[in-house]
């Protein structure tokens, strides 16, 4: 397919600056332009390649500025990575999509398929699943006993979900994700063993919930752990039994979330976090990367670091004056020697 | 099925305090009880809600003394959480379970299966293997040449098992998890390359060993990587090749445990920890979230914190100073400037 | 198999010290030695084991001078870890490999297949692709469209690799890891939702890569994240969108590496590190294990250490202290009282 920078501005309502008739029919990353693609620029770290990127034509905000001159044509938007990614659904969904049911696979009779669904070969859907419309099973998943897929979702390969979990409308579950296995419930006995609390309840993500791959998400107990719509979690993910993960949280990769935490919605999580169970993070909490919630964040929007974290502007104070603690120790050890 | 407050007591040997004739027919959580359900109330953090609970019927411990008047029906019991796990395993006992061999699957004319086993479709079962009675293999497990099963384990769906493993009896493999892949071993060139050494060893599952889903345990380079019986492993966890995890020792999820360390028995050992190569772990050893282990605990019941990781209650006070540690080298540079 | 002391000697280039006689048939690690067995010493750490282990021939380094007698034949070479590697790749080759397509299994009919290369039961192969000579591709595995896999390459079993991806040859990729799923990638909206950005790159691993259990490796947003020859990642890895690591780097288990991040060649990164997005890593540089590394390292070969890192001799001279700082605290305010 090919495309001018004229089309192109029309499908993102965005203004030209210079040759609209440039034509391009591939996308490249700015750094590595190339003539004929389109690219963008919306990290003002990588600005620097503008001058110099190849690409016939890049999207970037409005308030960009050039400071020298600059050959390929610009689309001038709102928010050049938003248009971005409406651009690049528009281009994922004009490619064609499958549908049907590849043999062999292995569904229950009672198993109920909404229209244009598709489903893989070596998938095996048991008794009593509801498959909603065009939802995507690829092969090798494995559905569990009374699942509902609701309409539009994507399960891809190798996805397994255990028995009574529903997931919502128009998820994205990643290769390899397991979502409803066992809590890790064990009471420990007299004799030092532990006895299996079984695992009854289930798991439940609502709609446009993405999970990344190979990501875990227990199920409860008792009731339900609770992935709310539009949350975003990255690759090997860890959410213990019972959690709630509210509205719009995303969550970075290798994060692992202890047993009954509830998460607020809008939060923004970093990779490698640890947060202990029983807790409660109130919404739009930002947790930097490697750090570990040991408490209640009842605030709305803070920002922390740290294992145990706190105040990330405090934590960072802290750590300045760590790094040059041996002098500190010396300068101490020689004022009391001046002193004594 | 329905049961009275009654027919619990008897089956958990607790005392009831209440109305004995009370039914219920279903379970729940104590801040989300329904009529008709049975709950209980194990931690205290939650006591406050068996006052509000709607649940009929709650198990508590008998040192539990309520200081209002409340509603439900207790039934009172040495340890609540205990009781609460053996009932769940009577009802998850009490149900229907599968045998018999699912097609399409793949099953090697040489493997030996016990009777009433379940192998699900696409199950993939090499050759020699052994596969004891009331076995469950669940749909997409692969078993590689040689390994043997003892009685009524369960490996869940898309478990991978490579050649020459064994896995106990009563064990629980939950999804996705790995066991028996190569261990992390290469031995270094003069020109910057790794050459691999073969991994020819093999893991041990002892009996009654769980398994989290998407954890990873190396095969030994020679002999076995071993979990001892009754050791319980969350998510995403990873064991290195040569480790050796003593009985009834407890993990959370993502913690990885690297090559030839030998961990006790009884441990407990929190969520994301690290701990290095070649060490020696003693009995009864706590070791806190995220924590790092660098050197031996040659100590039985140690508690360990931070990275490197030292005694948790030095930790603590450690880390209070931290926090204040800004003020702490103000205070220091207005000595100083006083002194001079 | 049974070989004397002298055959082996005579495959690795070393020199024997005892009965070149000595006849081995098995082998075993130094301190479980057995018998008519082969060790080898080449960590210090186990030296004491030499002069007690059952074992028949010990491969040691040269510069090994016993301090005490010792019963074994030794075989002395120039660097023991790299002689027992290719005694063991010998020992491996010469075992009997699969070939051929089981059934079931779903191979497009458009697929390209080299000689001699092995496709287990329930192996999905989609439209396509192209699998090199004596490539392997276990049970369970899937390939998405387009994916070219080169000569002599093992897939083990469960792996998935999402369309157009091109694996090397020589590679080995564990159980369970997911090669190309999309990077995590959203544009936040207005109303706080996140519109996803459809990651339309791919990833490509270099020749001689090797990638552990149940890792995963994003696809590009745009071009492509890629594996450089030789590199080795470990189980439960980490790899983000775009990110690029240099030839022969070694990643220990559960690191995490953010988008658009390049690692240099010949680096040694220890588990759980957590390396944040659009970093620049130079070459030969070491993290130690759960370091988490926010800025760039432009040179080459430091030692990092700590979250955030920083050089790790300073590291762990600020430990120390912070150790004993509740020591300097009291002494502090003891001054300030003097002083007062």
């Amino acid at each position: 397919m090919e495309f001018t920078a004229q089309q192109i501005a029309e499908l993102i309502n965005g203004e030209i600056e210079g040759d609209a008739s440039q034509l391009v029919r591939d996308v490249s990353k700015i750094e590595e332009g190339r003539p004929g693609t389109l690219t963008f620029l919306a990290n003002p770290k990588y600005e620097q390649h503008i001058y110099t990127t190849e690409a016939s034509v890049v999207i970037v905000n409005k308030s960009f500025v050039p400071d020298k001159p600059l050959k390929p044509t610009l689309i001038k938007v709102d928010d050049a990575y938003q248009s971005l990614a409406r651009l690049l659904q528009f281009y994922e969904s004009s490619r064609p999509r499958k549908t049907g049911i590849e043999q062999p696979s292995f569904i229950h009779e009672t198993v109920n398929i909404g229209d244009f669904a598709y489903i893989g070969a070596f998938a095996y859907i048991s008794e009593n699943c509801k498959i909603g419309k065009n939802v995507q099973i690829w092969p090798g998943v494995f559905i569990g006993e009374g699942v509902e897929i609701e309409d539009d979702t994507i399960i891809h390969t190798g996805v397994k979900i255990y028995k009574h979990c529903k997931i919502g409308a128009a998820c994205i579950i990643h290769a390899g994700s397991v979502i409803g296995s066992d809590g890790f419930g064990f009471a420990p006995g007299p004799d030092g063993k532990f006895q299996k609390i079984p695992q009854i309840g289930n798991v439940i993500l609502e709609d446009y919930v993405e999970i990344g791959a190979n990501t875990t998400i227990d199920r409860a107990t008792m009731g339900s752990t609770i992935i709310r719509g539009g949350a975003k979690l990255d690759n090997l993910v860890q959410v213990a039994h019972n959690v709630e993960i509210g509205n719009n949280t995303v969550i970075a990769a290798q994060t692992g979330i202890a047993g009954s935490t509830r998460i607020g919605s809008n939060c923004m999580i970093g990779g490698q976090v640890g947060i202990a169970g029983h807790l409660k993070i109130g919404d739009k909490t930002k947790i930097a990367a490697q750090a570990g919630i040991g408490k209640n964040v009842p605030w709305e929007g803070t920002t922390l670091m740290g294992s145990p974290a706190f105040d990330a502007r405090q934590y960072n104070k802290s750590y300045v004056i760590f790094r040059k603690i041996p002098e500190i120790y010396k300068q101490l050890q020689e004022i009391q020697k001046k002193i004594s």
